[in-house]
């Protein structure tokens, strides 16, 4: 027999069972939510062709991306192969398929396959994996959960209001208050770009503007003058970021500056509305300037949820988009989506110790297995528990009380029925509490009746 | 902009909204059960080292793997390369990564990179896909989803009477009755080749025998007759299978015919431990000698779950198996396994109407959006029923009530609850059923009480 060492690729992870306790705990939390404000849930497949996913990423995502090899005979008809052989002309010719990268372009896809059976406003939630083969490091994988819910076919904002109000609910009910919403708009971002006569280098400014949380204003103020941006346009920038006020002060600044600009005006006209309707006293809220969402698909609200209170980074982070499905065919699709962080929002529960604690033990009670004697009985007494709704694991081998006590001492398991000869006789059992390690003879109701206060 | 046409591969498929409630809904029930057993939840990665998963599920098995590129130059080093390069050779040098094939092996790898931290008995459930390069057909996809419950450790015969309540739980709460447990047990179909001599053509026999259900008595002593086994042979055979009688009527049977077999008398010794723990008069439990379950890694009991009532085949089945995990150099850790068909149980439920009606109907409300001045207090209403865990979806861009109205009857939303600037100024609301049509001007806490109560 061959013998292999037992690995698993980097970047990739497996969850064991308390983490997949924790994990799932997220996911109802999210799930239950999206559900009450009428999200539907969707699952696309792990393989996509590739035409479908190349070219939506950029050059860099491209390169990440995951190709299948073609099945059979890969090479049957392959007439370019020799040592010169180019890899990416080879790769296209063998690989067909690839590994999901993001949530967003299968979304795109399925909304054009579907779009006779979906009554627009399709609003969708998907919880699944992607595949990027980045290079792995802490944090990073190569194999991670995205989540994201998105509205297809509408550029109402009353989406943005939902989902401000989403993203409230959902971290009330994970217990963690220490965050903002921050929030811009890309038509601002064009509008300043426009102002400064600079229109043409809009992609490359929102790249740099996305660093200041890194880098801070010195080295934003350094990254532009390295650009060859002037000096008049680094003054400008810098003037804006560092404006400080009301959400609705920060709008009349940003008027001022860029009045001359009618799709940045438009910009500000949708971020008024938008303060209008949630209340311009909503503490959470708040407009940044210097959010910029390097995602060039993002064509106007944009943002983001970062923690205040630990240096998490972003927790979620969307935004509306005006061509979701244009490459397949399916013209004038806006939305709006966000993306959860969801092992981002993992760590963050771990680290302030935000899972309850209850979580991680699921499995209530061991029924002790002694000898064959007892063993149709302690059967019986652990279908009537699980009747109950406790979850009861039986020891399934027939061995020493001890040993069966060491198992449920390292699972964890809070309650142990030990059922000898003489309980079976009496028709009684033995609870054991074994934190405190006290032991009592009790009748089967009584059992019950303790397990279910406890 | 480069125009793609919209498609997905072959063999997989997008599950939309109404399929992923159904989906949940069997995977609900199941976790459900599995923890209420003891079962703990993992998950491995999608992505495996192709020496891990190659040489586990024979030749076959072996070209059914989907196998991804290496990243980046995958070509550089590779001296082979000509036009007469071999695909396969080719192959294990550009790829050595692979797609999960199945959900055994990936728990026979954890539980060995685990052995240390892992309390034996493991019991773990495991529900997700798995990928074959199969050729899709009718009910056969390339991209399926798997769930697996496995005891790790043990030999005791307890875990073959857990299993069979289990099934009936999981039926029971399907709501379906019509099932029959095949069981038997691999030491007697080695006790039979013993008998009979044919011990080296142990496997072979074991595939042939798995085909009656399909080819019947007639095609199966056509199939050994071709296959060159002797008149003698295929007539003990026939006389076995198509034996009747009760389970222990079967086992005494048998025994008489094997007598001679030590390891057929071991396993004739366990079915009838297994009958006595479960009682003779099971009507559900069919010891079935023609159940061979061809895989080679089963040792000891097998089983199979069969639908009486329709042609659906194999519900779940599985086995015992003694050597898990020696491949990767963890030895003696037995176990015993059962893996359900959740695409076929899924059709079953389907055919027989046997999701509950409610299911495909989570959202309960829709709430309109007539114009700007009423939309705030529509918010404020919407936001009211899902606090009171009522879904609510709130009609996102302000238009016609016939255009909303209209909606709701798409998605199958049973009431809208309407405000205009009349409902707004009294602080009412008009709900209306939309089944029968009917509607009624409401105080707000008259709405949630209606609604609570329907």
């Amino acid at each position: 027999m061959k013998k292999i060492n037992p690995s698993i690729p980097k970047g990739t992870r497996d969850f064991g069972p308390d983490e997949m306790i924790k994990r799932e705990y997220i996911f109802s939390i999210l799930k239950n939510i999206f559900s009450k404000y009428g999200f539907q849930n969707i699952e696309t497949p792990t393989i996509e062709n590739l035409d479908v996913l190349k070219g939506n990423y950029g050059e860099e995502g491209d390169k990440l991306l995951y190709s299948i090899l073609n099945s059979g005979d890969f090479l049957k008809n392959q007439k370019l192969l020799d040592s010169n052989t180019n890899y990416k002309d080879l790769k296209s010719n063998i690989a067909n398929k690839g590994l999901r990268y993001d949530l967003t372009v299968p979304l795109a896809r399925y909304v054009s396959m579907n779009r006779n059976n979906i009554s627009f406003p399709f609003k969708r939630y998907q919880i699944q994996k992607v595949w990027r083969a980045d290079k792995p490091q802490k944090g990073r994988y190569r194999e991670f959960c995205q989540c994201d819910i998105d509205y297809v076919g509408t550029d109402s904002l009353l989406c943005e209001i939902e989902i401000i109000n989403i993203i409230n609910s959902i971290f009330n009910q994970l217990g963690y208050n220490n965050y903002t919403f921050k929030l811009n708009n890309r038509k601002i971002l064009a509008g300043i770009s426009e102002s400064l006569d600079i229109k043409n280098r809009f992609n490359e400014l929102c790249i740099s503007i996305d660093k200041i949380d890194k880098i801070g204003n010195i080295g934003f103020e350094k990254e532009l003058s390295n650009q060859n941006f002037n000096k008049k346009t680094i003054n400008y920038l810098i003037e804006i970021f560092q404006y400080e006020g009301t959400n609705l002060e920060k709008l009349d600044f940003i008027e001022k500056k860029i009045k001359k600009s009618k799709l940045g005006l438009e910009g500000i006209e949708d971020l008024r509305e938008i303060i209008n309707l949630i209340g311009e006293n909503d503490e959470k809220l708040e407009i940044d300037f210097a959010l910029a969402r390097g995602l060039a698909y993002y064509t106007s609200s944009i943002f983001e949820i970062i923690s205040t209170k630990t240096n998490t980074g972003s927790l979620a982070g969307g935004g509306r988009y005006d061509n979701l499905t244009e490459i397949f065919g399916l013209k004038d699709m806006s939305g709006i989506g966000i993306s959860f962080g969801i092992e981002r929002i993992y760590n963050l529960l771990e680290e302030q110790k935000l899972f309850p604690k209850k979580l991680t033990q699921p499995l209530r009670v061991l029924v002790t297995n002694l000898n064959n004697d007892v063993t149709k009985f302690s059967m019986n007494i652990a279908d009537q528990l699980r009747e109950k709704n406790i979850s009861t694991e039986m020891y399934i081998k027939c061995s020493k009380l001890k040993k069966q006590l060491q198992f449920a001492n390292n699972r964890k398991i809070p309650f142990v029925v030990i059922i000898g000869d003489e309980e079976k006789n009496m028709k009684k059992v033995t609870i054991k509490e074994m934190d405190s390690g006290n032991q009592k003879l009790v009748e089967i109701n009584e059992l019950l009746n303790i397990l279910n206060l406890k």
